[in-house]
Order: C-alpha cells, then structure tokens, then sequence
C-alpha cells in the first residue's frame, strides 16, 4: 500500500520518469502556519547535484500544493502536491526495458504485476524519496510546534564509522560537510572513502544515526505498535536500507543484564529521567522521556557504471551497463529521509496517544 | 493497537495475572482442517519450564477455542481463542506496585494510561506472546499448505554467536539443544554461557536468524508495505527486540557495491534465482523466489534476582529486588515467536497479494 | 471484517451454537471506572425471554470479562469479554443443515465461504448483537461523562407508527411498554399488531427511531467518514435492517428547498442553533451542535412457524420449517443495538476529532 | 478521513477554488488496459452546463493522469491524478467569508478546523464528487471486464416519483432525458418539476435507484463490513444524500414475513436464483447472485437565490444571498457519483472476497 501512517496519513505517488511525482498528506493539524521554507530546505538537502559527492543529474524539485492551504495556514482537509519531473533523460534507460538490473526491483515488479514502467526504475526509484520528505517537512513543523525535534546525521560510510553511541549534534555541525558527519575528522575519511570508490566505478552503504528530543512519556503502543516498531518500519521502507536498531541495539545481545540497566531518577521538580540511556527512550513500546536513539544500515547502491550479468526478461543471460549519472553513495541525501519517516512516524503515534485523551 | 496485520488479522488481548490471555483471528481461509497437536507444539516450545535453562515457573497454556472452526475445520469466521492463567502468584509481584521496575514498562505504563495493572507485568508481560504463538501457528499450517516454510533458531547468546550468514537448518537440528542452535558446538558454548550467567544472577541476550523458504517471486508491497519493513515492524514488536536486519544487513553499509551484487540466472525451465543471496531474497520490497532471511537481536532481560536502584511512584528513591522465577535468557523461548510473527506477516502479505488477482 | 470503529474498536467473534461468543474493545479510555451493572442492564434489555411478546427462548447472557480491567477501572489495554452459550437446542436446528432456510445467510455463508456453522444461524444469528451491546455499554459510559446521550425508541411496527419527527423522550416512557415505544396509545396497538402477527404465524418488521443529545459541534470527518455515513455503515450493520435516513431522510425528496432551510440563531452567550433541525444535526458531515436525528427500517425476520419452500444443498427442491422458539417482531429488542452502535460510531468519531487537537 | 476503501482506495483532495482537485487511486489491477473516454463520458455525465436543467456554470473537467499508467495499462502502481480548477469567479463567494450560509458546512467546517477555504463551499463543495467519478470510472472497467455492471438512475424529483421498485433499465432510456429517468412519461413531468422550481427561485431533491448485476454469489463481509453497510457509507458520503434503503428498505418495515419471503430455486444446471428479490440481491450480508438493488434519497440543495437569514461569524443575525450559477436540483447530476461509489464499494468487497482465495 502506497499510504503511511494511521492519523498522520501521507500518500505517495508517482514513478520516476512519468509526469510527476507528489502525495495527499491527510490529518494535518488544522489552522497551522505553514513555513514553505522549511520545507524547500528540506528537499534540497535531499536533491541530486547538491554537491561533488553526489550525482550531478538535475532535479528542479519545485513542490506545487494543491490543496489544504488557505491564506498560508492549514485548514484541515488533505494537503495534495505534486513535483513535476523535468530532467527526464529516458534514452539512458532504454537497456533496463528489455533486462533486469541486478539488485533492483526490476525482476520483482514484473513478478508482481506484469507490467511495469522501466524508465529509471519507475516507482521503485529513490526519488519518490522526495515526497516523503514533503511530508516529514509538514509532520517537524508540528512537532517543533510541541518541543520536539528530530536530528539525523552519517556516522558510517563504507569502512569508516564515527565512533560512540548515538550522540547529539547540532544541525549547524551536521551540515558542515558533504557527508552530513558532524565529527569533521571522521567526514573528511569518509569524503575520501567515496572518493575511492567513485573512481574504482564501485559504490559505497553506509550507516545513519538519529535523535528525538522533547517527546514527552507515554507515545507508542504496547503490543504491535510499539514506538520502535513503527521506527522500524518506517526505516525499512526506505530503499536500501538494510537493518534498524534503536537504544543498544545488536551490541545488546552481546551485553549482560546488569550492564545495560537504566537507572531511574526523580528531580527536585519531580522529572523523571534515567541516568543511562541502553533504552534509547523507549520501554514496553512507549517513550519514557528520554532521546529515542536508532540507527539505519543502508547498503551500496548496485547501480555503477560497469557491465554486470543478468538475465533478460525472455530469461537469457545478458550483459546489462547502465548509463546515466547515479550516486556513489546515497547515505548523506538520505538523511533527510531518515528524519521525515522519523517525523510523520512520531506525530502519528503523539496523534494516537492523544485520541484517548477525550 | 491490539490488532496485528491487514487481511490476516490477530486481535491480542491479556494480562500477565488477569484471567486469561487469548486472541481473536479474522481472516482465516476458510475450510482449512486445523492440526490442534501443531498449535500445542508451538506452545510447547514457547512455554516457561521446558527445560533446565528456562525459569521453572509454571504455565498450562491450555488453548481453548470460542468460535470459527466448526466440524474440525474453519468456517471463514473469527477464531477466537483463550488461555486461561493458573499459575498465579501474585504475592511476588507486591513490590512492584509501588516502584518502578528499571528498563520495564511500569513507568511508561503509568505515564501513558494513569492506572496499570501491575501483577506480573500485566500486559507488558512476554507471557503476551503465547497469544500471538497461536495466530502463528494457523498461518503457518496455510503456509505450509502452499509449500512456504519458515525456520528461525538462536545464532548467539552473549558472547557466543554462530558463525556464517542466515543458514538453512532442519528443526531436528535446532530442537537437538535447549538453546535451540543447530551448530552443536556453539549450542554447548551457548549453554555454559547462561549457566555462568545464571550463577552471577544476571540475564543474557542474543540473535535469532530465521528464513522463509518457498515464498513466491512478487509477494510484498513496494514503497511503505515492503516485505522487510512489515518484517520488520512484526520483529520489532516483540518484547526485548532491540535490531533487526535482512540479507546481509548491517555487514552491508561496510561492504562495496561490487561485492553484494546478486546475479540472476534462469535454468533451463526458466525458473530465475539468483547466485548469491545478498539481498535476503527481497527487492525493492518484493519477494524475489530466493529464501527470505533476516537476523533479530534480543536484548538480556531487565529481570534479576539481585536489588536494583529505581524510584518509587512518587519519584523517591528507592531498591527494589523482584522475586519469582524468571529465565536467565528468553532467546531460545522466543524462537517459535520470532517464526509466528513472520508467518503472520507473510501471510497477509500473501494475501495481499492475492487481493488484485481477481 | 469483524472489527467495528477505527480508534474505539470492538472485535467481534462468536456462533450462535457455538462454546461462546464475545469481544475485544480496542481504545477504551483508560483509569475510567466501569459501570458493570449498566452493561447488564443493557443486555437484559436485548436478552429474549424479557416479555410475552419477544421468544421465551432462555440466555443467561452472563458476560465475563478477561482484561483491560484492574480494581475496577480501565487499564487501557484490550477488555475482553465472553457470554458462554448454555441454552443450546441442537436439534432444533437439523433441518438447517441439508437446506438453506429462505432470506436467511444459510445459502451466502456457504457460498462465500464452503463450510459453515448451520446450527441457530451460527455467525448469522442475532446472539451476535449481545456482543455490540457489550461494546455500546462501555462507550455510552464514556459519552455520558462526556454530556453526551443516546436513546432510541420503537417508532413503527408493521402498520402502525408513531406521528411526528424523531422526538426526545425519556428513557422512562421508553421502557414503560414492553415494545419500547414513547407513545402509549401506539405501543398498545403495536402490542396488538405483534400478537395477531403471532397468531396468524407470521412476523413484523418496524422502524427505530435514535437521537443523540450534547454532541458538540465539530465532530464527523468531511467528505468519506461523514457522520451520517458513519452511522449508516454502524446501522446496516445490524441484522434485519434495510434502511437509514437521518434528519429529513426519505421525506427530504419531496420537499423543496426553501422548506428545509435550518436558520442559524446565536443566543446572548454565544451559543449557536438552528430554528428547525431538518439536518437532523448534522451539515457538511460534522456535527452542528443539535440533536442528531436518524431511523433505521427493519424487515419482518425469516422464521416463522410454517413450511416453506426452498432447495437443500444439492440445489433439489424442499420445504423446510424450522423449530425452535423465536421472535414474532425483533424490533424491541434491536433497540438497544441501535443505541449501543450509535455510541460507538460517535465515541470513535469524538476520538478521531480530538486526534489533531495535540 | 479522506480515503475510501480497503483494498481499492481514492484519496481524495481539493477545494471548489483552489488549484485542483484529484486523487490518487491505491490497488488498481494491474496490466489493465484504461478506456479513457469512458471516464471522460463519465464526467461529462456529471458535469455542470450539461444541459439547460442544470447549472450554466462552466467546469471544463479535463483530467490529467499523472501516474500508474504507461503504455496505456496500469502498472499496478498508484494512479495519481488533477483535474485543475479554471472558471473560479471568487467574487461571486465573498458574502460566504463572513457568514454562514444555511445548510451548508461553513459553521461545521468552522467548528471543527477554526480556519476553512470559503471560497464556493471549499472542501464540501460537490465539486468534489468528480474525484469519484474518475476512481468509480476505473472500477467499473475492472468490473464489466467481471460482467458486472452498475446502474443508476433518476426515480423521483420532488412530489414525481416512477412507480414500482428498482428496475432493470438500459443506459439509453436513462440518457434518453436530462433528468436521467428512463420512464419517459415521468421524465417530462420531472422536468416541469424542474422548472417550475426554477421559477420559484427554490431547489429541489429526488431519489436515484441503482442495480448491480452480474455480481456472484460470496461478495461482501458479514458483521460489520455486510454489503449493506459499505454501500450505505457509500452513499451516505455524497452531498446531499439524506437516506438509504436496499431491497424493500423502509417499506419492509410495514410488510409481514410470510410477504416478504424470497423463495430459492435451482435451474437444470444447478443455477441457484430466488423467484422474488425482496432481499435486494443480499443475505446476511453477503451477495446471493441476483440483482443487488438500493435507492438513495437527496435532499434539495440549500443554495438558492433568494435572500436566507443567518448569522455572521460573531454570531450577529445577518441576511446573506448567494449569487453564482446553482442548480436548481443536483439529482441528474448524482447519477454517475451513485454509480461511481457503487463501483468502488463493489470492487473493493469483491477484492476481499479474493484475498481468502490464495
């Protein structure tokens, strides 16, 4: 289903080569401010060609609202845009119309529907990216509203990894670098490390880390929708990620018990607090305070500029290369969409909790 | 919400000391002759007190069904299922009630709800998962049906961890040991692990590997319902589950473009596979005909038999030490759980697929 | 499906003949004390057996419930509750096995699904109702607290009806006659018309009539989850009905427009009304502040006392008659299930609109 | 919530004067080969300006496919698309900025989102309805290619109504005449009806019929989801619409059992039939294999010009008149939305139905 969310709801449509893509965004909260700014911000930091490291191919990316906006403030009813695509160079992907690209979705969408649209991989294209990061945009702007902000950032690209747990970096330190890396030390190895492999026609995956500030306890569901599993989720539906954990995540089945407690804590005013955090702000499935820290493994991109076997779609071994002007790494563009998952995911669980709260 | 899943649907309802826990299945096939000695296994294999390595505390988990088989077979209509709690003694849990256990739900509970039900965890407690064991193991008889099997064992406990990727195992392999590893060696290591663990009165965690064979090219939906983000959220879901990776997962974001391409090839009836199976046997969300694989990381549980720092609930300092009997490490339990909520999500993922097929 | 509601949800489960019927509440308002005797007031106003004039067919209608409630109040997790059936009479139901009883679900259920339940209807039968009423209860609850009252009342039985609008009566002259109508000299002609329809072997339908008073202004989602919409999908959803109407309803048609204009007045406090409430309270979809007004048309049920002609399961021509004890006019005892799934559309619809106020 | 549908879905957006208005339709069969001027009959069908007994005002209607469709088929992928929104006389609204119009949502758009587009009635303008009519034009492809067709027709416009039940009547006597009612005699007076309101400078309302045939036995969820109730929300969701009945509907209510009794025969070929219908083509909530027959009752629109009183938004008594091009009776224009939500309701229980089927 192309629909995210339970009363935050975004819909996403569109296929890289068709006429445009977009999204209804429904159960946005009413008479709020829209700052356009943000969100244009926001889609720039996910473009192409925004700097040496990533492709250099052209996307406009200018959003169109259609809908739910009145006089600069929200009124209720769905938000609908649509971004039109522009730079559609769709002799580069004459090739993946008769072969399947290894790694991609080429195989599976014909398996699944018969039918698909080839050209730059369609809607299996990761810029339908772009519209979740519309969504995320609209979905911080509400809960920046409440207190509560989400910071993503790389802290691994191929073999270099930042060192430490999930930390908290300022936007300001974040941006500093191509890479999105707040430790400058660890950016400029990883900078090198892309620079390698773009020269040796190869790509590179990658690790992003996250933070929620200021969401208060008690958002998230116990049982089925319990915070992380609606992280987890969101993050899985990004493409080319690979893995989630939150809090300890896989160290902490290598840790004993009394290693990873989170002592409780009462302050003068009567907050609650733990003097750790193995938990990363999350327990029995509900926020208890704290940061709600997770991290997402991404994979290398298997689009490279070098021939590689496949079958055709008469199921013949062939040679595919595709053209076409791709990422070596896409992990510092997706970082945004790290944070826009994150965000529509959290407000809707803030909008489910607050449902009981007649 | 209580409610997993989109056509095949489980309803969870329990507390840990309340009378009993039980579910609610909609979307069963209908005419489908239930093998009752199959569910009671699953639960078996789930169930405290199995073997030496697990709590010795005591629970029937007598399954009894309300509604929706009729004649030995199922009618289409909701199954409803109970099992009653006998084994209830409430006094270990006194303590409870006026602290807050560390890295439990006790406070987050009561931050969301105001009133919890505090015995044995309530609702919060792993006893829950016998409920969805249950569900488990009707969708993994209509799975068997269509030849689509799921296998999950423990490939780490502590500090021991199998070697090699997510393999195929026979459960005679895994059920071999009590922790429930098919690798013979690393089982007898897994095993002095806890029992060191268990006489230093703290708990273990570890990895599950599990893999789906005989699934369909074509089943999972691309963007937000990907296979692996469904996988995912139903992992994530389970109590102490803090990662979750498929295909080569967090090992991926280390590795070159070049290394994790999965070739396809086509036989000589056009059956497609593909050489390797870096991709976990899913892409671009969709099934691919190659065995699905994935990895869940469990954290030690937060129950010890030693005094731990807290707050009471009105936020003063306090020691609490739970009594009762409690399993030094809970992998090996969750392994059947880990295999129900795959099949549950495979299933409806099926069905989903099937829905367009008209 | 068998699950009722989107934030307050009542999952559904139970055959007539079957061990029990029962339900799971989803989204109830925590810490809130529950009123049990109010639940079994409602049922006992569904139950058979109450008066002469409905079946002297026996069901205790004992519910007991499983969890979601600790010391009396709502924990906020899942309540789950069951009504064991204990006056099974089997064998009053043979015949239904080898044929399919006229303007019963006999032939659909087999149709749609291979294998059923014949036995008292199985899924089918009106017992299920017991379960909404359960569900209702505990929503009215919560209403109530809230300012908010629902009361429905007979208004028509076969040819006889109350003159006039949808009116507001007390539940005292409700349940003074034993066919649920306000009115007294209507209700004694109803009682007429029920026991010539029983002595002549035969059956009667009616119309129900249901206001619901202090709902605010504001609640009912635009365009596709409009409130009457809502409520019509809550309505149809009872065994037996064929038609809903809200305010003007049918009578709309033939009207002209500047007949059915409700004029807006504002009193010195502010507080807005309508002159008239041809809009039976509703405008755009959401509330307006008045009273909603709807009715709901029932046929005559399909068992009666004599032969009638049908096929059995090979497709050849039979007559069937079926036995047991059953109700000439189920229209008194459906009041309850028209109030009991009104208050659950309008809790859920209240909790939809408190989801965006964060 | 602005999304009709479990398995096929529209999303629906956009307000009378804004951008555009469009939607995104989720679950479509893949490989499907779109007629496009059948949805464009289909819009020109509701379109204003159609003939002289509706409204003169000008909506050129062009739908823009944006998505889901390549080559000509569907991709299985979401089908995105806008209808912009060109003859917009603002001016002619601006009395609504200030104050509500009667029977209409102002105040309740107001009440609930505190900031509302006012422009043409915004959000709850019928506009909106030609959303629905692309999704229903697309459902009713994927059906007739099924041999299931919908159709609906004009029965009553304010005091003429055609005498007997629903009817089985072909496209060409219902498009004989503007009002769409295919018994000639009873269209000429409808029109005089018509226009004898006009004169009057008052509106009118009326009944539309619909008939689903071909429709096999099995379609439709019993409980909660019964055909019946799908088809009301359905129904009930369009403007205006004040009720809804299925096969005897309201006139059940008055009829006795023995009246009402559908009789079931089988054919040589084992064709099951009833010799009657009063059962509307459902029993127990699930199709039976005849003809599924209902009637929807609308009200006369509100918007007429003549001077209504009101009040402002500070609650002052105020007189408003609303100038614009209205109809003076939108029922010939709802023939195409009822067959549209028919479609989409149809499809969508048919779509469940399958997915048990694996």
């Amino acid at each position: 289903m192309n629909t995210f969310g339970t009363l935050f709801r975004l819909t996403d449509f569109g296929e890289s080569h068709g006429p445009a893509i977009g999204g209804v965004i429904d159960g946005m909260v009413p008479d709020f401010t829209v700052d356009m700014d943000f969100i244009r911000g926001a889609l720039g930091r996910r473009r192409p060609g925004q700097s040496r490291l990533t492709t250099q191919r052209r996307e406009a990316d200018e959003v169109r609202f259609l809908s739910g906006i009145f006089e600069g403030r929200t009124t209720g009813t769905p938000i609908a845009f649509v971004i039109e695509n522009s730079d559609q160079r769709s002799a580069d992907y004459s090739e993946v119309a008769r072969a399947f690209r290894p790694c991609h979705a080429d195989y599976t969408y014909r398996a699944k529907y018969g039918h698909r649209d080839y050209r730059g991989g369609g809607r299996a294209s990761a810029r339908e990216t772009a519209v979740r990061v519309v969504g995320g945009a609209l979905a911080q702007q509400v809960l920046a509203a409440k207190g509560i902000t989400i910071t993503a950032y790389t802290s691994a690209i191929g073999g270099v990894a930042m060192s430490g747990g999930v930390g908290d970096y300022s936007a300001d330190a974040i941006e500093a670098n191509p890479v999105r890396c707040p430790d400058a030390a660890a950016a400029a190895l990883m900078e090198q490390e892309i620079m390698a492999a773009k020269k040796a026609d190869d790509t590179l995956g990658g690790v992003i880390s996250c933070t929620i500030k200021g969401l208060p306890a008690g958002v998230g569901e116990p049982i089925f929708g319990k915070l992380q599993a609606m992280l987890a989720a969101a993050m899985m539906s990004i493409n080319a990620a690979k893995g989630f954990e939150y809090g300890d995540g896989f160290a902490a089945a290598t840790m004993r018990g009394s290693e990873s407690v989170d002592t409780f804590v009462s302050d003068s005013e009567g907050h609650v607090s733990t003097l750790t955090n193995h938990s990363g702000g999350i327990q029995g499935g509900i926020s208890n305070g704290m940061p709600v820290t997770f991290r997402v493994a991404f994979k290398p991109i298997a689009t490279m500029p070098r021939p590689l076997d496949t079958i055709d779609v008469d199921g013949k071994a062939t040679v595919i290369e595709v053209g076409g002007r791709h990422d070596c790494c896409v992990v510092p563009r997706a970082v945004p969409v790290v944070e826009a998952m994150a965000a529509m995911t959290v407000l809707d669980a803030l909008m489910l909790s607050c449902a009981t709260k007649l």
